[in-house]
């Protein structure tokens, strides 16, 4: 691994508290690997090789029945490890890992890792709050299907992605309308429908740009919960 | 805690692998409580003050909306820890933990508990292996509600319970019909439409008794699968 890349690690939560030393021996085995859109990095019922901790670009998690249905159950484009519950027990991957924008991986061999997280407390650390983080993410989602229509959900989606974008309501899809509605759970029918349901409630989509006209309106409607709708932040494990 | 008490605390998964020592150091802190039927033991958005181990009983985890619709995310009847995601990281609870049948519930103030897996190698593991298994069972929920009409889901819940059982066929339902239908994400009105529906595929109702008359059929429509339906087991962290 190049010194530049080196450096990067120390930007990936999961690295931040480890020594120089630990993170050292934890990368010896490690490499930095470039994938192209489409690639799949791992098929549901795999057993586990690597941990891969995606660097750049963007992953989508998809889940498929026997009769070959399919649900995205989660988009990765921020730097975040993959189904570390998997790997670090050995267990068969619950979904596949297929590359949507180019991606930058870092790939740590599986066994590295348990030796390095049986040794290291602070790792382990680490991993207990990456893994809480991802538990409740998953929490979250199912609060998301249960607790609401597919008209509250995507409003509550589009209310969550004006807050994080920052904008005064103008809000840009950052994916195609075909994979959000599969992450959202729905076929692309309903997402239309939805829409359409969120019209009344001021809400203007122009292709790929939607405009909330009407805050308070829509959040009326939709309902959004900061126990559903926030992002996890990065946590830690405090003693004190 | 009385020694018979303590003595119970080995059959535990999160405590199997400690030192006598560090699991009295452990529970110095902590006390056993029976608690009734209808006991809340904490509430969505609290800040957790004990890690619940459930001993006995029965205890249900339910999501709130903001319009007081309330959907359950898990059933709780076997030994395990509630939320140690939450406990570990001092974040709210995203669910509300209400007895079922009466519990009796190893309480484990959160501040030791935090501090002892800072310290001892093993209880990190262990709580490292817990919250894998917990992240896993609630990504299975997920792909359960994405990928299944009601119907299906209710089959594969009711074949389940049938292999869980070991039974012929024959299969009691363990909840009364209204946890159930909250538990699969149906209103009791869809869940008496799947039951209606399944009688198509051999399946016979009489109360709380459940008859598959032809399970190969019923198997050909709900087409179970063993990456959503089987319970994961105690998980480890292999190293080797």
């Amino acid at each position: 691994m190049q010194p530049e890349d080196f450096d990067k690690l120390h930007s990936v939560p999961l690295f931040q508290d480890l020594t120089e030393a630990t993170l050292r021996e934890l990368v010896k085995a490690a490499f930095l690997q470039r994938f192209p859109v489409q690639t799949i990095l791992f098929r549901q019922g795999d057993l586990p090789d690597f941990l891969h901790i995606l660097l750049e670009g963007s992953v989508q998690l998809t889940a498929t029945s026997p009769e070959r249905r399919e649900a995205v159950v989660d988009i990765l484009d921020s730097i975040e490890a993959f189904m570390p519950a998997a790997v670090l027990t050995g267990t068969p991957y619950l979904v596949t890992a297929k590359v949507v924008h180019p991606a930058r991986i870092l790939m740590l061999p599986a066994r590295a890792l348990r030796e390095s997280v049986a040794r290291d407390g602070s790792l382990s650390l680490a991993m207990i709050a990456s893994l809480s983080r991802q538990y409740r993410t998953m929490l979250k989602q199912i609060k998301d299907l249960k607790l609401r229509t597919s008209t509250q959900r995507l409003g509550c989606y589009l209310m969550a992605l004006a807050v994080q974008n920052g904008t005064d309501g103008t809000v840009d899809l950052p994916h195609d309308k075909r994979l959000i509605a599969a992450r959202l759970g729905m076929t692309p029918e309903s997402l239309s429908r939805a829409f359409s349901a969120l019209r009344k409630f001021g809400v203007e989509v122009r292709g790929h740009t939607i405009r909330i006209n009407d805050a308070v309106r829509l959040n009326q409607f939709c309902m959004p919960d900061e126990l559903i709708d926030s992002p996890e932040p990065e946590l830690k494990i405090v003693a004190a």
